[in-house]
């Protein structure tokens, strides 16, 4: 299992937006082969900032997600909606 | 629920000494009550850092957790063998 943490630190004003546009990827994505979970979380400390934690069963399920129609159409314009991102994919010790 | 992502940049050499002080937070953390989840999670790109991601039934549990014998205990000895930390504390969307 793979864990994907991906956090997004928002531009101002662009939260709904972003959420709109989330929910459709996080919809598709769970109905993806080889992903166990996928969801989006909002810091309770700053709304500002949301991540996508994702359980993945292996490497493959990500790279075939990463060519889904659906990841490669939401997740440049998501980009457009934040000031930075912080991504890392994870394996439990 | 509320998840807690915490990742540990760790200084060089310093790895084994972390998961098995990690390894003794987990055991118990696990034991206490409203922890859902508590693992250890090593970036599968950077083996320096090192993530605790936990589910907590609410922000009480946190809180219970943050005063207990093993947490005081161990936190501060983690917290010695690294360079940096970041923590957000999610809630879903």
């Amino acid at each position: 299992m793979i864990k994907i943490v991906a956090k997004n630190m928002l531009k101002e004003g662009h939260k709904e937006k972003f959420i709109k546009l989330a929910e459709e990827l996080i919809e598709k994505s769970r109905q993806e082969a080889g992903c166990i979970s996928y969801g989006l979380f909002e810091d309770i400390n700053d709304d500002s900032i949301l991540t996508f934690i994702e359980e993945w069963e292996d490497k493959k399920a990500i790279e075939k997600h990463n060519n889904t129609e659906h990841f490669k159409r939401i997740i440049p314009l998501l980009a457009e909606l934040r000031v930075d991102k912080e991504s890392n994919l994870y394996k439990e010790i």
